[in-house]
This record gives C-alpha cells, sequence and structure tokens, in this order.
C-alpha cells in the first residue's frame, strides 16, 4: 500500500532543483545521459510545463549536442495524451525529461491520461525520469502546487495537490535556497508526517536509484527535512496563516557526493569511510 | 507504483459520511460488525480526530451492545503510538473503527508512526477498518484537510495532506450534500484528475471489498465525481480564490445498494439486472 517502491528493476529517478547549467559544465544533464546510456541514448522531452513555444527544442539541442537521440513531445491539451505516436516514444525511451514551467500545468494535463500510467508502467519496468523545477515537483505522489516564500512554518502557506507517483513517501520543492522555501516544506509535513522533505537548490540534483539511495549532485544543496520521529505538530488546531508548532524534525544540508537512504533515513556526507 | 491495491486478502474499507443513525436502526454499525465477524467481533475504536473525553467509550458501548468485543486506544500524542498494548490490540483486531472529529488531529498524531505502518500492514492482509466523518476523509492517500463550502469549484477553497493510505486513486469527503461540498470536491479533482471523488451524505456508507466494488448502504446517496475522461481543467491558469472550469467530468448519484467499480469506473443503481 503506497509503501517505497522496493522494486529493483525500476529507474532512476533524478528530481533538480531548477536552472541547471547548460552550457559551461552541463554536469546534471551529462550525467543524466550517462545514465540513460550515453551516446545513441533515446531521451523523449515532455516540456507540457512550459508556457514558452520553444522549451522543448532548447532541451533536444542541448541533449543531441551530447550524443544522445531527443525528440520533444506536445502534449498540449488531454486530448494530446491519446496521441499514439508520443506513447510510441515514450515506450522505446530510455529516459523521460520533463522541463520547467508550471506543475499544475503537468497535472491538469497528464494527470489520469494514459501518458501518466505508461510513465508509472515504463517506470516501473527501468525508464529513467529526470524533472527540472516544476518537473521536479510532478515526480512524487504528493506534489507541493504553489505556495508562500519564507522560513516559517504556516497553516495555509502551500497547497499540495496529486502529483505523478512515481515516488512515495516525499515531497520534493526546488529553487529551494533561492526563493526561500523552507517554511512550505515544513508546512507540507506538519500535515502528515509520513513524508520525507526533500528541498533542492538550482542547478541541483538528486539522483535516486531503486536502492532508494539519493546522491547530490550540482553546485548548490540539497535539505532534506525528515519528520519520522517528529513528537508534535499544530497543524490541526492553526488557525488560517498562523505559524504552526513543530517538535522533533531531524535536518540535513548535502552537497555533491552527499547521500541520504530514504529507507533507513541515514545521511552521509561526501567520502566519509562506508558511505 | 501507488496503484489500487489489487490484493485479494486484504481488508474491507467502510468510510462512513458522519452523523450515523446508532440507535433506531444502526445499519451501517451492524453491517461493519457483521463484516468483521458478529458476535464476539475484536472491534478496536481510535477516537484520535475526536476532541470529546468519551467518544471512544460510546462506540465501545455501541459495539458491545451488537455483541461485539470492543475497546478505545487513547492515541492522544504521537509518543502515544509507540504503545505496545495498543499496538497488540490492533495487532489482534478483526476490525478498526475511526471516529469523527478533525482529520488533521488523525494524520498529526498517527502519520508516520508505529500506528500507521501496522494498520496499512494489517489492513493489506484481511483486516476491516472503517471511519466516520473525519475518520472516513483520513483512509485515502490523498485527504481533504479542510476547505469552504459551495457547489461551483475554485481555486483555493480546499486544502489536500496526505492521509493513511489505505487506498489510492480517490479522495473522500462527508457530510456532502449536508454541507454543501460538491465545490470542494471537483477543485480536488481539478488540480489532478487521476483520482475518484467519493461524497458521502450522513449516515450513509460505502462498503468497498477487495474486488474494488463499492456498495452503498445507509438512508442517504454517494455522489461519485469520475474525472477519468475530463477534456480541461483551468486549475493552472486559475487565480486565487476565482472559479475553475472543469469539461467533460462523469457524475453518478447511487443510492443503498448501487454500486461503483473503481476499477471499470462503472455505476450501476440497485437490482438492474447483471448488477
Amino acid at each position: 500500500l503506497s509503501p517505497h517502491l522496493e522494486n529493483p528493476r525500476r529507474g532512476t529517478l533524478v528530481p533538480i532543483g531548477g536552472a541547471e547549467e547548460k552550457v559551461r559544465d552541463a554536469a546534471i544533464l551529462k550525467g543524466f545521459v550517462d545514465l540513460c546510456g550515453g551516446e545513441g541514448a533515446r531521451i523523449a522531452v515532455i516540456p507540457t510545463a512550459s508556457s514558452l513555444p520553444d522549451t522543448g527544442d532548447q532541451y533536444v539541442a542541448l541533449f543531441e549536442s551530447m550524443s544522445a537521440r531527443a525528440s520533444s513531445l506536445a502534449f498540449d491539451t488531454r486530448a494530446d495524451c491519446d496521441n499514439d505516436d508520443a506513447l510510441a516514444t515514450i515506450d522505446r525511451a530510455d529516459g523521460v525529461f520533463m522541463t520547467g514551467g508550471n506543475q499544475l500545468r503537468l497535472s491538469t494535463t497528464l494527470g489520469g491520461t494514459a501518458v501518466s500510467k505508461l510513465l508509472r508502467r515504463r517506470f516501473a519496468d527501468g525508464l529513467h525520469v529526470a524533472g527540472t523545477s516544476a518537473g521536479a515537483a510532478f515526480l512524487s505522489e504528493h506534489m507541493i502546487a504553489y505556495g508562500d516564500e519564507g522560513s516559517t512554518p504556516r497553516s495555509d502557506m502551500v497547497a499540495l495537490a496529486p502529483g505523478l507517483g512515481l515516488l512515495d513517501g516525499v515531497i520534493i520543492d526546488q529553487h529551494f535556497r533561492q526563493r526561500d522555501r523552507l517554511g512550505r516544506l515544513l508546512t507540507s509535513l506538519a500535515y502528515n508526517p509520513c513524508v520525507i522533505g526533500i528541498g533542492l537548490d538550482e542547478d541541483t540534483a538528486a539522483f535516486l536509484g531503486p536502492d532508494e539511495k539519493l546522491v547530490v549532485r550540482g553546485s548548490g544543496a540539497i535539505t532534506i527535512v525528515d519528520p519520522t520521529n517528529m513528537e508534535y505538530s499544530s497543524m490541526d488546531s492553526a488557525r488560517r496563516h498562523e505559524p504552526v508548532n513543530i517538535v522533533g524534525v531531524r535536518l540535513h544540508v548535502l552537497v555533491e557526493g552527499g547521500t541520504f537512504d530514504l529507507r533507513t533515513k541515514e545521511a552521509r556526507p561526501p567520502q566519509t569511510p562506508g558511505a
């Protein structure tokens, strides 16, 4: 019942905090291409979140400059999500990449369609899936739809909605330090401390394989908020827009090479013996 | 990945819309006792949602008047959720009943604790679980935490949060007709039309067995909102508190004996040939 997958055959998930470096040292995007098989890897780009017309083509050009074979899939309406050619492209892909924009464009357009079902099925069978910014937020079962800035949790500062559901038990936030989002992530967990919060800085990614161990890559940090042993949350009695009491959350900030195990809840800095 | 369970061994879920008849003709509560084995059935009551001190004892007395063996478990704090005696009571129970009150009391107190994990494990293995009002809202993976009245969907009129997660792919609302909640249920689905909405009137229950077929019992109706073929939702562009466009939702209203199959999405009125 909605456990972590515990499926050794599933693909690797790569949520990215947005604004990933694309030219000078595109380590994250290159890492995703390598993950998908390197030269000749087939990558399907889903630009649905973006309101700009050329976002998909820009990522296709980037991935092709890295020797991948990429194509962009125009899922603009829910009817588009029944397109057989586009579904066949996903069926043959080694990796899928979802661009930034607005995660509610992704959920309202793809949610419950043949595209969502196919992504879930193929991910369970080894497809790698990356998403940046809105594309990262959309990956998990519970997603932050939108919210307010600030580091103090307050009732009603965040709107949660169902996401794509490739990963249970986490909530992913992005542009984390740049947009001061600790408050809205804490608020998300205060409703029900059954999920781990993952706050991704810009140009920073979590590579999360089927072993449920997350590895940090990129120039920023990932903030892990673990409410497993939370002693108290006042969300049930908080008035709307008022600050919320939270007691006993565990917090980690991890940079390049740091790891966090979603099963054991253990964080390790890079190059620790035994890490 | 977060599919419907497709587990023939799991228990039956009984979400109740609140204010179920307790004395004159307690058909729903008696139906739950029968489901759990009738005379001598062991029922554990979880009154956590309620702020009244005697809610648990009242249900214990009710269930004992129906020849069940009932006990009330005082999970008032997150620390209480590690109590070995209480966990052992759940482990031995034939059924668990969660009372009404505030569903955020349930999620902030039980969420992520040993009680939640045990309920999920035992439900997968045959434990029957009923909940009324707040106890019904808490059962599913995505739960309505609170919201506004009214029949028109509007952005920001509902707050979603993770629930207990015994059932995926549905959102349960209660006191449905009595509190004019069609708008907030439609709003919930407009974020991501990957879930079926189930609106329960007072004194009305859905008996949902492992065959994923829901049967209506009680004096009111169950409103099913099926967005499977939704053509459009404007939630991604709606301004806060403004009405939302939704095109192509399918709606059923079912009374005692009516059924809805969550797998095939087919609704049948009572006593239809072949039903």
